[in-house]
């Protein structure tokens, strides 16, 4: 793995041709969070893929305005020497002394993410913490499932009009659609799909729901608290949000597209 | 467009069958920043599409673990009676007397933007103050634009195996990749590429950048601090992309597919 530390595998049951298929290994891309210190302060945690870590960091300073040059950077190094290995996710900015930056306007502004932690697995326990893992039951077909993209598209009018939205839509384990919601940020139409379902008194313990592009981290994070058992996304997961999702009992279902998927988790939930 | 508020319209040039057509109009999905604030105090500012922001405000406390149910929501308001318009981009969230929340905990949580005005128009004058406009008489052809989608893919090992990774890559005027960068997280992408310009003392003054996704606000704010003055995206850019491109001096282009290609700013610099 130390050479291509930007995917990894994972196990999956693909849906094909009408049956699913004997457990094979797929790729996916790594997704793993980072923090960002700056004069020993955290700046920033971003969930990112690993690799050129240091220049994430110069460019993440420079486009926040912080750094302007080369010469700003006296080091940037992971805090890994002689410490715990999960430290490797952590990364400090040595700045020349001379130059000036004003850290509380910095982390005031910037993106944090919502995962806290240090490495993905201690970000996942600690989400898991507050929210408990999904105990479901249900069951959707194979054929109610692979419907979904197409319902999705029908439903997505400023889709057509733009190609510039997210959506995300729950449906039944049926395949009745909901609520649909889109955004320019995919974590937004998420929370609003959320936040239907909260303001209207409607439980999605029974429910899937699907996304028009990729199932991250965040996205899962989020589904858990709305405690829906199955996820679908057209796209692909990152390996966090695999590995989430397997211990959060959900079911995640990734490159949904004609009559084909991969079931990344909890496969026993797909079937008639 | 009160109808309509996801989408808005923007005139552009568009390249199609070898030749620019007379500027037509184009759709393009509506991103504004909405502030969040729960008992008077600001938890999040997200650049979203307007539209169900109740249920945004409620989805998001609801993921982050801080209501539960409706009868923790009093209500959900635009700050926008007898006030000034642009606080239809802030909402306040009164919540149930009795929920007991860790608002300290939360804002070091949760996402918060990078932007951090009230209103599209504050926000980017707010960027802009730090970063002034690009000045470049940089020209590149149609034919070397239509021809980077192709070269991008090409260089994208990774995706090919996985499907899930955005990226973004720098070519100069003729088309010559100087660097890529993929991601779980886009705006990660483009951090890399600028972290490696700072890094190796490369100036992108000259340059394109190429996005294998959609150009937001967020990612055009960075391509600025790097002086980059052409952005080229495979897919659409939101509305407020559309609105800084066209005040930062850049170049933004989107829907580059096969040998056509949308211009929404400063159409001056494609071409022979």
């Amino acid at each position: 793995m130390p050479n291509d530390p930007e995917s990894t595998t994972a196990t999956i049951h693909r849906w094909k041709d009408g049956k699913f298929h004997p457990p094979s290994d797929d790729k996916v891309a790594v997704e793993e969070p980072l923090e960002i210190r700056v004069r020993g302060q955290n700046v920033a945690v971003t969930m990112r893929t690993p690799g050129h870590d240091d220049e994430l960091a110069a460019g993440f300073l420079a486009t926040e305005g912080l750094i302007k040059s080369r010469e700003d950077v006296a080091e940037i190094a992971h805090c890994n020497k002689g410490e715990m290995v999960q430290l490797e996710n952590t990364l400090n900015v040595f700045l020349a002394p001379n130059v000036e930056v004003d850290l509380e306007s910095l982390t005031r502004h910037v993106f944090v993410s919502s995962s806290c932690g240090i490495c993905g697995k201690a970000t996942i326990e600690a989400v898991q913490q507050g929210f408990p893992p999904v105990v479901s039951e249900v069951r959707a077909s194979p054929e109610v499932i692979t419907g979904l993209p197409v319902k999705l598209r029908e439903a997505q009018a400023t889709f057509e009009q733009t190609g510039g939205l997210h959506a995300a839509a729950m449906f039944d384990a049926r395949g009745k659609l909901l609520v649909l919601r889109e955004d320019v940020g995919r974590h937004n139409a998420v929370d609003k799909v959320v936040g239907f379902g909260l303001l209207n008194d409607v439980s999605f313990a029974e429910c899937l729901l699907m996304l028009s592009g990729r199932a991250s981290f965040e996205i899962m994070q989020k589904t858990l608290a709305a405690r829906v058992p199955i996820i679908a996304a057209v796209s692909a997961p990152s390996s966090l949000a695999v590995d989430f999702a397997r211990e959060s009992g959900q079911t995640l279902i990734g490159f949904l597209r004609g009559e084909t998927m991969n079931v990344y988790s909890h496969a026993q939930r797909v079937g008639n």
